[in-house]
């Protein structure tokens, strides 16, 4: 029987530890590996992609010894390129991760991470995204090593069943000391920030503002992802890439919306 | 009665004709506008944010004598810092567009347009995209001031409507000569590319590549978004942004996917 090919990707860029010290080793026990990933960080580049410059990929060298490209776009742009040209029909899954920190609820519209997953998905294959939750200052090196080990063990139960179609699955694994208590499959939470901008003067008097702020502890019930995190789960949240609401589909065919009438109308021809 | 407060957003840049000239002008009429838009062009930055550089907003004049903000940020930070710093309590309802082109199908994740109205209905708003599906050559001035009345005209009769929670509309109107047949209320189809990336010689011998492609005349069936635009309709899809796919929590439940047992867990206390 064929080996499994899986190419591995993140958003921490090809330099980043989680990919390429631990993850690539890890999954290389299960399947011949390959790896694009991007040249820098690209984090909360969403679902970006390149379109008004040219992409450049560049054979990098991995210590696995696996086939490596460094490339100039975001995380998206290193599906694209891997699974159309540079490895074409070649690649089976996709592994994006293990990112440093958490892509949870709400947020993961805003994860290279998971984006890089979702394309994949939209390419046709199956993907599974994994984030360490874990604040930055834990995510030490043997964090990753042991959450890479983690991913992979996932990886060898998740590959025996027959993957959902349009389907990736988005994993997150707790960090730190703490124990963990088994693996839950959840929906996605709610992430809401306090004070999500910050507002600061220059040297020279001129108003700036930063992203961020502090995470609501906000009622995340059981089911979510951001409750099995916070409560020492690892989360298993399977998603998709079609945001049409359905249900409410009848709902807005009823409000009869129609164009202007022909009185109204402004002559364009 | 007071009036109804729009914030307006694109992800052309403020200077864009779409925006400036005929969406703002027309929605005056319907509401008091106020506007935030990208400094620059923000095309396909998907859902990105900007964390890691602070951003900057400057007053900028309008013709119809609307507050403008030119942000340096993407269309999701526009937002953003409109609705809780530069126009605090101001804003009830958030429009995106008009955009120069369609978004359409999956590609809607990829869209600057969408992301910043998926971003205001994250921030607890109710928002609508407009879109004009036109090739490139055939969006001139007039064809926008045409879509903007028209997207005014959709917008009063949106408005009458109780708003669903959680939800955006996305609104692509068909551009060019072509008589409109109505509008549909569709669920996003599927855009799929021929030959998606170019590969080129720089002068030097060095590869690069392009993403691209030609849009792929593939089966959309009349319910999507491809098909009514395709056939002259505007399209009105419902989005939401919570991406779980509910219908595979139980499947995916039904894998047991458990955690290595304590034998073959690494220590990483």
């Amino acid at each position: 029987m064929e080996r499994l090919r899986i190419l591995v990707t993140n958003d921490d860029g090809i330099q980043a530890s989680g990919l390429v010290i631990s993850l690539v080793r890890e999954l290389s026990s299960l399947a011949d590996v390959f790896v694009a990933a991007p040249d820098r960080e690209r984090s909360a580049t969403g679902h970006a992609i390149t379109m008004h410059q040219p992409l450049r990929a560049s054979l990098v060298e991995l210590p696995p010894a696996v086939t490596a490209y460094s490339i100039s776009g975001t995380p998206a742009d290193c599906v694209k390129l891997a699974v159309d040209k540079l490895y074409a029909g070649q690649i089976d899954f996709v592994v994006s991760g293990i990112n440093h920190g958490a892509n949870l609820g709400s947020d993961v519209l805003y994860s290279g991470t998971v984006s890089a997953a979702l394309e994949a998905v939209m390419l046709g294959l199956p993907a599974v995204a994994f984030s360490l939750a874990a604040p930055f200052e834990a995510a030490s090196r043997p964090c990753f090593q042991w959450a890479a080990e983690t991913a992979a063990h996932l990886m060898k139960l998740i590959l025996v069943n027959p993957w959902p179609e349009d389907t990736l699955l988005n994993v997150n694994i707790p960090g730190g000391t703490r124990e963990l208590l088994g693996v839950r499959v959840t929906s996605l939470g709610q992430m809401r920030y306090k004070n999500p901008i910050e507002q600061r003067e220059d040297p020279w008097g001129n108003t700036y503002f930063w992203l961020g702020g502090q995470f609501d502890e906000s009622v995340n019930p059981e089911v979510t992802d951001v409750w099995a995190v916070q409560n020492g789960y690892v989360s298993v949240t399977p998603l998709q890439f079609d945001l049409t609401n359905y249900r409410l589909m009848d709902e807005i065919a009823a409000w009869e919306l129609k164009l202007p009438s022909r009185e109204e109308k402004h002559d364009h021809e």
